[in-house]
């Protein structure tokens, strides 16, 4: 089935979805996205990454070209042409086309570009990674320094995930002055005991939405949160790892740099968390 | 008139010049571009840029998607279909189209994408700004740690034209521990008596091909030339700053963070550093 795609208020085939050459995007990776996972034909944390597009586009100065009506409409619609019953609605807008190439900004009567489209993933609840875990590797973080903001500029962490590829292994943890930041695209957590452990926020990482609701329901259920810098060292004592993002949902973490984490399989905490995140999920998606 | 440009192989009037959304270069900032700039209709340090290309998609591991005598056809059909007297040629390449968005890099069978394009810019040998000279700010540098690379991630550096904007200058030179790297889409230079002081080669900096060619004429004139970190500190007790880039060629530099260089106006050197490259580069054009 040809995939229906959202290019500045068209709906058209997938083949035909297409940008001008001059767009910022293309020429200078002048724009910011946001992934939204569907499950049963429902948004998951909608309003969370709405809300997080927002920021991303008032730290670049660019306007948001759709009401939150529009912004809606267009998710639901991508969803039910393409009969998306698991998978992902991914949007992107730039600062516009402004015809031609230049370092400064063009004025503000250019429009800003929105591209959505979606990902069909049927096992997306139940991947069998899931039961496994994920492998790592730790890589040097060289993004820029502004990762608190969704920008495309992701080069680097497309980079990072091929070194995990040619490891062998499923993803790679980026590490800054000794500690880690996050993954290549999700933020990292460790656990020690009852304390959950993830670095605070600030512009060194992803302000990540299912971060913070799977701390929120941490912390419901009991466990000590410590937001602070933490090395591969501690990490590779602790009992249990994971990361999280909006398509991993809660994704666990067993081996980094060739070292088992715990005993090498998902930890029991790390399952619970996943658990109580897509039933709370479920509950609230719309 | 309506600029042709070049899209994959096709020569198209720039309003139907388009890639898909799909394309790498657009989600994920994952190309790399060169600019050549004409002067009396011949290129200028061609082979210069022809091969940092090479450099940069070999560091990306994207293959060359075209021949050394496809690339210079390219050229001079864009150069002759828009009767570019002076001006700059753009070229982008990127990983391609794989139908769909991922990290990992898609497979080998994806083709790189090409786009170039002309800007005629009449007055590029002899722009007023060359008479005055450049003020600039110091900015924190922001970037990725590849700088040697020339990827299209250029947002920051974008922001860092727009701080100058806002700031009543011309451009911005990043600042990182304490050091000079470069400005906003040049290399920058200060000049201490005799001697030529620019910050040596690595991945902190492009690696600028009108840099290479002013050091050396710079050393034939009887300039010493130092490749070392320098500071705004340092840069505000110079004799004579100044930047190079390929379309600049040599710009001279009056002024940082509101204090003057020198007499605050473009030094002597500087002057006859841009003559000396303009009158060679125009030599070896072809």
């Amino acid at each position: 089935m040809t995939r229906i795609v959202y290019v500045n208020g068209s709906y058209v085939p997938e083949h035909q979805a297409t940008v001008s050459i001059f767009d910022r995007g293309f020429l200078m990776a002048d724009g910011v996205y946001e992934v939204t996972s569907v499950l049963d034909g429902k948004l998951i944390d909608y309003a969370g990454h709405m809300k997080r597009l927002d920021r991303s586009l008032d730290q670049l100065a660019i306007s948001n070209p759709l009401t939150v009506p529009q912004w809606l409409e267009l998710h639901r619609r991508l969803v039910r042409d393409n009969n998306i019953s698991n998978g992902i609605v991914y949007l992107q807008v730039t600062r516009g086309n402004p015809g031609d190439r230049d370092f400064k900004f063009p004025s503000k009567d250019v429009v800003p570009t929105v591209v959505a489209f979606t990902q069909s993933k049927p096992d997306l609840a139940n991947p069998p990674a899931v039961e496994v875990g994920w492998k790592v590797i730790s890589i040097p973080d060289q993004r820029w320094a502004r990762r608190d903001i969704k920008t495309v500029q992701l080069l680097y962490p497309s980079m990072g995930k091929m070194m995990a590829v040619h490891a062998g292994v499923d993803d790679a943890w980026f590490v800054e002055d000794g500690n880690v930041t996050e993954g290549t695209s999700n933020n990292a957590y460790i656990i020690v005991r009852d304390k959950l452990i993830t670095r605070q926020l600030g512009n060194e990482i992803l302000h990540g939405i299912t971060r913070s609701a799977v701390i929120q329901f941490a912390s419901e259920s009991g466990l000590q949160i410590e937001q602070r810098p933490f090395s591969i060292q501690e990490s590779l004592s602790a009992d249990e790892a994971f990361v999280t993002s909006a398509s991993a949902f809660v994704m666990p973490v067993v081996e980094i740099d060739g070292q088992s984490i715990g005993n090498g399989s998902p930890g029991r905490l790390t399952k619970k968390l996943r658990e109580t995140y897509l039933a709370r999920m479920r509950q609230s998606a719309i």
